[in-house]
């Protein structure tokens, strides 16, 4: 029916399943709040989200060991709470705050669709996200799983090949079984590249107006969706 | 409230969560009148269960390299079907057949009991099952997990230490922030030597009249029910 014979999806889950943008600015905000800060909370949620991407390049390179992503923002955290000029914080309060990235919530599409998908497919999500932050979140976001893979479970993070090959392994499935769910090309390329199938959602509002959305699927992408209710109708789910 | 600080509970699943014995019988019996092999099909679903427990032991003793629980019954499963006097059969038949593990049915209280469990505690698998085989189980019986965790993601079966650690590790927990839920006091033994809490969930049809079951808790087990809706009464869920 799909004609590639795909029996499980995996998900991309920061910007693709959860709007993380605004969800970090209005836990930010309140916290900045209590603490007597001001200041643009979107832009400080970029300046945490910034410091993802270059402590995953640091563990992938080799620089740094293995580190969780709550490890990850948790150093970006501590940069922040001082270029931000918050006052000395106790360590439980520190700690709940970086764990907002636990606590982000769903796009209106994405438990519904979930929903629909997952009658006919294996859903899982496969995000550099930790596990344990992925459980919490879909417990916060009401995000169906059937399992919660993430690149933790790979000790490498995406795009390095590994981490998608090893949940197709973990699913006990080739890779051409697979497809990936992603609002970004480099992602959905990765996973082409470890053999999976790539599937183009687009998520028009994740980056505010502070960087451009990939809208456009590359020609090899075997599906372009403009959100997941849309997917499930083009995979012939009810 | 349950006076411990447990976040999560984990569950053993084969015989915990789902009636494996009968499960496997059923299809057995289906797969041998197919072939035109008739025999005592509860005798065999305990000769293929024996083979588990062997595999396992092998395996964390280092004879033999990691194996998942599905080439476990594999391995076992070749045995069998000599032994039952099957006919030659095609690798696609066996391989199906394999996969009967992946297509046991729960207790009758059992995806009822772990919603309302899981409605104050997160809930997971913790089984020495593969974890392709525990996703599709999921799907098949109605199993509400809020991950899908195995000794698979340690490299150690139960009751190594590790596999209860791991999950720990995993969910962002200490151990003794989780509880293991299980029929078998050897596996809840396991939890508590590695720091984690124990519940016995009684589950006196398991092994039909071939074995005795665990009907009485040690005197460091924290909770001891006769089903998941004692227990979830007994932790205070709705």
């Amino acid at each position: 029916m799909n004609g590639k014979n795909i029996k499980a999806l995996v998900f991309d889950v920061f910007g693709t399943v959860v709007d993380w943008r605004t969800s970090i600015a209005r836990q930010a905000e309140e916290f900045g709040s209590k603490h007597g800060v001001e200041a643009n909370w979107d832009q400080f949620a970029d300046d945490w989200r910034d410091g993802y991407h270059s402590g995953m390049i640091k563990v992938n390179s080799g620089e740094d060991k293995w580190k969780i992503v709550d490890e990850i923002h948790r150093d970006r955290l501590e940069l922040l709470l001082e270029k931000y000029e918050f006052p000395a914080l106790e360590e439980d309060e520190i700690a709940y705050f970086n764990k907002s990235w636990h606590r982000l919530e769903g796009w209106p599409d994405s438990t519904a669709g979930l929903n629909r998908l997952k009658s006919k497919f294996i859903v899982a999500s496969l995000s550099n996200g930790n596990v344990s932050l992925l459980t919490n979140m879909a417990k916060f976001a009401n995000l169906p799983w059937d399992a919660v893979l993430s690149a933790e479970l790979a000790g490498k993070y995406k795009t390095h090949p590994w981490a998608y090959q090893r949940t197709a392994q973990l699913l006990g499935l080739e890779p051409e079984e697979v497809m990936l769910v992603a609002a970004h090309n480099g992602d959905l390329r990765g996973a082409i590249n470890a053999g999976l199938h790539a599937a183009l959602v687009t998520r028009p509002k994740e980056f505010g107006n502070s960087k451009k959305p990939d809208l456009e699927p590359e020609p090899d992408f075997a599906f372009f969706a403009k959100d997941f209710h849309d997917l499930a109708d083009q995979l012939g789910c009810e």
